[in-house]
């Protein structure tokens, strides 16, 4: 029987070149400008798994952007496993940032560098290669559902509704993800926890048009230094968001789990020195990974205003903006919270100025129990593969769709995510190491196997 | 003896035709690229003072943008009324809100619209049309010389050493400049004092690169939100400035004269009206006219950071910028005040960011005692043209080489400036009523006149 690494060895060149053939297309789903790239690239993953052996694959129509929706069923009373994934990916500004271009993939240093080289058409497209083989090799244990979206990155807003009218077409035992990372390319990792997320974006609005900061300035509230005001009142001295009832609902974590989560290897050194930054900021009281893992946060991810250009105009601009976006744990719900977000955010505004806040997007965290039967499965594979067991750990990312998946589907996920905290994902010079590219395609078929037995 | 009324009246179209000229060249001095729009510039202007009469005329090279300088001495023991204006214009942005094309000059409901109708291209002109008229009528009495710099607009970086250099081609009893505005349209006023000013850029650095918010979002250092902390520090609750002696060298107005300012005709309700707000903003316990007038303050001009894009990117940024100036008034030093913000500016940075403060550009604060000859003869001129007496004000905007004037080559300067509230400039839709563009010409051969005999 041919084993997993033989089948990689004498396909690695196509695998490479079938996954730099989906990297090529701009996917980007935040700019309407590439729609065109979203109906390609859903084209071509149709074109993948029906190579790679489904029975069926339909590119079916949502109020945005397509679902790609694969089968192959070999039994039905056989359990069925169903991939998730999405064919989107982020911007790529700053561009000049990029050591080479982000649409076309580049192996250095043992690495694919491109924008989706991990998040998430290489770790999707290793589900593609695992299936594959089961399939050509005839050691498919289950049937299996492949369900990739494009909007991930958006916050998949049109995948609740799919999922609402399509729970029979989607019946599984469970969701299987390839779209988190492991804590380092030894310590392969499972993670059991998500943030679920909000974002607004917020306008302040002071004089109704620029003016001279001269004739001016003095006398008319400034909307960039009132917006900055407001902004510095959204945390506290001890970086506690002052937002009322921020953590009214959030989950405490026992005393005994935080032990647990301390043991995880985390080398603070190390980190800092990654970041090149010699101190690290965050919520008093709480580590680093519980920071990230079991708190939520505040963070203003874009802001601007008045004259960005070269040298120095001087003007009092009639309106500031900022994006705005809060990581949520267990059991806080994204749209209570981002309502008390603009209640507050609106009360925090002098009456010279003039604030909107606009929400975009939220989602729900989500935990995954390590005593169930996928968890087990995956441990396995995972030992199977890296030669030990992998760590329960809870991801400061958010994948809000996990969550609705739950709610909508009522089936858990699983997430198995091979990437790494150096894959710059969401930034210029994303990449992916070609060494966690093949160990995800070997590990995958393990969990099948170990996940059929159950 | 043909009055200047009439002049107007038989030269109007050709003064237009010719003014438009002068304003669709995009002298946009703060961008590289308008580079060759600024030797044109100057090119037009020379051709429009020789056909005005000048003896000669020269575009001398500094180390920047060159200066014009023209002349017409009819006879060296009598007086020398030296004009000053600039050539040079500000950017455009935001282009989107321009009714009109910038650089194609319209005339609606009575006014000019394009950038540099006022500041100072409109205002600059009407000296050349006032000059020629005076040369053609030979009724000039006294020797003119003109100086036309094309770097205002950034700070005149090469102006003061071209004063430094030339000094005794620059010898002159009073500089004479339109670059101001007066209270109304039947207020006319003389501008005695133009605050100071200090402009920065300041940079925020976390992370060392563009970080997944989920991930590390709640651990590390947000640039943006640590730069409005930051921000928010520079004004306490009653809008006083809090860098560290920022106030100390303010010269304290009496009590006399604050209540002297405090005639000056000033309508709250309509200013709010125009600007579209419900509540002023500005130090506590100063009117609004001594706020802009002999207050200084600080303004963010600009800010930018993250993703700034359509929709909703979740990122923590590296960097996180913006421009800051503060308009001072005597005895404020630039230098000294550019100091002390530097100073406390990086020392409210915590250690988790880099910090990182660029001064740019500034200039010193300006009075003009209204005893001095000039001021007496513009007070004369206007009361001729307007049948009432110049109110005398003090202007929150900078022209910082006036200060630079007296300075070098110790010359007062007399601010007959024509521009109203409602000429938008540096902002879209800059506009200059024909009615101002005409009553200036109009008004500046009377200031010769009486100027001359005293």
């Amino acid at each position: 029987m041919e084993t997993i690494k033989n089948y990689i060895q004498d396909n690695k060149d196509r695998f490479l070149d079938e996954l730099f053939g989906l990297i090529r297309i701009p996917s980007i789903s935040s700019i309407e400008a590439h729609k065109p790239d979203m109906v390609r690239c859903a084209e071509y993953w149709k074109q993948l798994i029906l190579q790679a052996g489904a029975d069926k694959c339909e590119i079916m129509p949502t109020g945005g952007n397509s679902v790609v929706y694969a089968e192959k069923i070999i039994d039905p009373s056989l359990k069925t496993v169903m991939i998730y994934g999405h064919y989107d990916v982020m911007p790529v500004d700053p561009i000049d940032l990029w050591k080479s271009q982000p649409f076309e993939p580049e192996i250095r240093d043992g690495k694919i560098w491109a924008r989706g080289a991990d998040d998430d058409k290489g770790q999707a497209f290793m589900h593609a290669k695992a299936f594959e083989y089961m399939v050509k090799t005839n050691q498919l244990p289950c049937n299996v559902k492949f369900m990739l979206e494009g909007e991930e990155e958006i916050g998949s807003p049109s995948l609740y509704k799919f999922c609402e009218d399509n729970k029979e077409l989607l019946k599984a035992d469970i969701i299987l993800v390839s779209d988190t990372g492991m804590i380092a390319e030894d310590v392969p990792s499972i993670t059991t926890g998500l943030r679920g997320l909000g974002y607004v974006e917020v306008k302040v609005t002071g004089p109704c048009r620029d003016l001279h900061s001269g004739l001016y300035g003095g006398a008319v509230a400034n909307p960039i230094n009132i917006l900055c005001q407001m902004i510095s009142k959204l945390a506290d001295e001890n970086n506690h968001v002052t937002v009322p009832d921020f953590y009214k609902e959030v989950v405490v974590v026992s005393q005994e789990e935080r032990e647990l989560m301390a043991q995880a290897p985390f080398d603070e050194e190390n980190y800092k020195k990654e970041l090149d930054i010699v101190e690290l900021h965050g919520e008093k009281g709480y580590s680093t990974i519980e920071r990230v893992g079991i708190r939520p946060c505040l963070d203003v991810c874009g802001i601007w205003g008045g004259y960005t250009g070269e040298g120095a105009k001087t003007v009092i601009p009639s309106t500031a903006h900022a994006k705005i976006s809060f990581r949520l744990v267990p059991d806080q719900d994204f749209e209570v919270i981002t309502e008390r977000f603009c209640k507050y955010f609106e009360s925090l505004a002098p009456k010279s100025v003039k604030v909107e806040v606009t929400p975009l997007h939220g989602g729900y965290a989500y935990v995954s129990p390590i005593d169930m039967p996928a968890y087990i499965a995956a441990d396995k594979a995972y030992e199977k593969t890296y030669g030990k067991r992998p760590v329960p750990t809870r991801s400061g990312g958010s994948i809000p769709i996990i969550a609705g998946f739950e709610r909508i589907l009522g089936i858990k996920s699983i997430l198995m995510g091979f990437g790494l905290g150096t894959d710059a994902i969401h930034s210029p010079n994303e990449n992916y190491p070609l060494h966690q590219f093949f160990k995800g395609i070997e590990t995958i078929p393990s969990f099948y196997e170990e996940f059929a037995k159950m």
